[in-house]
């Protein structure tokens, strides 16, 4: 089975976008052993469209588009994929309903594109769309296959997810199933140092490993006759990676790491607090994140400057005079002054150089600190990151929740 | 003039990378007035990636590839397009020198693979790689033209705006200006609506709308004889759109809109402090990435609970209960608490309901409020917001950013 991915949409040929689609469709494809030998994008081009779709099927069984479903007059991909195929464009009514209620649920007129969006190509099986308007359509056709879907990743992945990974499924006699490890707190080359021997040695299950914004994705993939097999193979590799990587891993499947966080706070029922000075208020934002968090969060503060450090943290002027406001010393004090002044189990801090300016030769742009304190007992992390602003902050905020995590676990 | 960006290399294919290349390649040609019809990736695979070539010149007068320079057996893309050319690879010596120098200069070994990358097309020009070890070629054939580069952004970037963009200024005999206007607070639909009429009737400057989490874009392009003739042609459609949106433009160029915010506390010399519910940190995340910041931020309360806005924000326990934590009146007590608290000039609050629980009829689930106060005065502003909890929580950053920048603005 060999998948050809159809990207449509001007916006994409005009760099306005960056196309995500594609490599997720890629990934996922290879995952379940079907191969893609080309990427095409096209425009919003009726002519230029069908051209695409003419030289995709001629060299590949299976297109999957994404894209040019929405409700304006610009948004073809439906249209000429029936004319391709020489089918004609049907109403299917359970979508318009599920149309109609999307309007109606928040109060906004329908409009004349949007009841476009309800039409399907005759003889076409159709993929509801729980996350927006547009439906996403499989068509099978004298053994070609086309399978279309609308082009924002919020709806496109979990109907991709949800509706199109069992079809595909359905296409092979066997089963494939597959598992995602999340892992932390390792650079991704230290990590495939680790396993690398598995993911080369491997052929089924397979084991690829994907970077993302510090973090690391393993995904294990098995083939089998059944699930069940499939599972028991997934099984024996995960204990072997686990053994390896240990508390490095901190979740699987779609968990976030701040899901994991606040899972395990709420779990052990211990309050935490937060003070930040270079991450600026991104750890916090990051537990806030998840639902419920009422429960164990009791609050944060931003103390950016030495003035909101002494005011608002109680930060002795000794310590900022004698260690800096970037020292592990400031840190530990921020930790630990934050868990006080909020009645909190926990206090988390951060303070750092984001650069690009205030580096010198002793504390270079990149060097952070984490402090962490609890029950009189106090940790901390120095970290030397690269990079620039965003990313120093970024990383120091993964670092931070994973820090947090790692405590908790050890409790 | 027609160009095709053609993406070389396995590891897209397989999702293992993202494909960054393309769109900055389809941003950077389209604000040079060179049309892209399609984006084509193709894995290194002799066979299909001729055949990529004979499609891609069979629709287009230029092809930009990317990738598959490297020195190991499978990269391919010269080899390739030499033998779609029908031409020989020779050695240049100038490119040889430079990789030698390259691996002097880092202490390492010279390898076989290395030396292949200082072969090139029989009659084609060598774009200098200063940044890496590949040289691109410029190869011009019959009216067609293959412009080969590197596949790491880190080089391919440098290589095409410092050669390859002057060479294409040189196919035309007219120049291309661009200006960016960046436009917040007023939905897309909203921003369409007002300037519709100018984007279909302009041909010359084009005016071309892209939406983007909670902003939008407008990008204005120009083909004249002379720069100075295009930047009038771009100035008076400016002038006509600024009278249509005012100050729903923020900015102009790759600003941001936390850039505009601080720039503007800077100039007038206003500090802020924050005081967060819902966002968590993410508004004064936002203003904290910002290089300088501490001039004018004076720190951030991230109050997520009653607890904590009673406690650290004063807030009275009679609004909390009269009108509840989401509500304006609670709103302007934490603006103006923090603004006192901190003794800055503006506080800045937000407290919502960014669900997906907590939501009533009364008060549903993107039901925002967002709070200033600054010497004495108070205002707030209601957000009805829908989307989960990341989009309403992103929307409400956004919101207040843009709140902020209008009451500086007004001052």
């Amino acid at each position: 089975m060999i998948c050809e991915i159809l990207s449509v949409g001007t916006e994409l040929l005009l760099g306005d976008i960056l196309n995500t689609n594609s490599q997720y469709l890629n990934r996922r494809l290879a995952d379940l052993g079907i191969s893609v030998y080309f990427n095409t994008t096209v425009g919003d081009n009726p002519q230029r469209l069908k051209k695409a779709l003419e030289i995709a099927f001629s060299r590949s069984d299976m297109v999957i588009a994404t894209g040019g479903l929405g409700p304006t007059k610009d948004d073809l991909t439906k249209e000429v994929s029936a004319e391709f195929f020489g089918k004609k464009l049907i109403l299917h009514e359970e979508s318009l309903n599920r149309i109609k209620e999307f309007f109606e649920k928040r109060g906004l007129p329908l409009t004349e594109g949007n009841i476009k969006q309800a039409y399907i190509i005759e003889g076409s099986k159709v993929i509801p769309n729980d996350w927006g308007t547009a439906p996403g359509i499989i068509y099978e056709n004298n053994g070609k296959i086309l399978i279309l879907l609308p082009g924002p990743p919020r709806e496109m992945i979990p109907m991709f997810e949800t509706y199109v990974v069992p079809y595909l499924l359905t296409l092979s006699s066997e089963t494939i199933q597959s598992k995602v490890l999340r892992v932390c707190g390792l650079g991704e080359s230290f990590m495939e140092e680790r396993i690398k021997d598995l993911i080369e040695n491997q052929t089924n299950p397979t084991i690829a490993p994907y970077a993302k914004e510090g973090e690391a994705i393993l995904r294990i993939t098995a083939k089998a006759k059944s699930k069940e097999e499939a599972e028991k193979l997934i099984e024996e590799v995960e204990k072997e990676i686990r053994k390896r990587l240990g508390d490095f891993i901190y979740g699987e499947g779609d968990i976030t790491l701040e899901e994991v966080v606040v899972k395990l706070l709420i779990e052990k029922g211990i309050t935490i607090a937060v003070a930040e000075s270079c991450t600026g208020g991104m750890i916090s934002a990051r537990i806030v994140n998840v639902p419920g968090v009422s429960k164990v969060f009791k609050e944060g503060i931003i103390a950016y400057s030495n003035e909101s450090k002494v005011k608002r943290l109680n930060i002795s002027e000794e310590t900022l005079k004698k260690y800096g406001a970037v020292s592990k010393e400031c840190a530990l004090e921020m930790a630990r002054n934050v868990a006080m002044i909020s009645g909190a189990d926990i206090g988390l801090s951060s303070t750092g150089i984001a650069g690009p300016e205030g580096g010198t030769s002793d504390k270079p742009v990149g060097l952070v600190y984490l402090g962490l304190y609890m029950n009189g007992v106090e940790n901390y992390k120095e970290l030397k990151l690269s990079g620039d602003r965003n990313r120093i902050r970024l990383y120091t905020t993964i670092n931070a929740l994973d820090f947090l995590r790692r405590h908790i676990l050890n409790l």
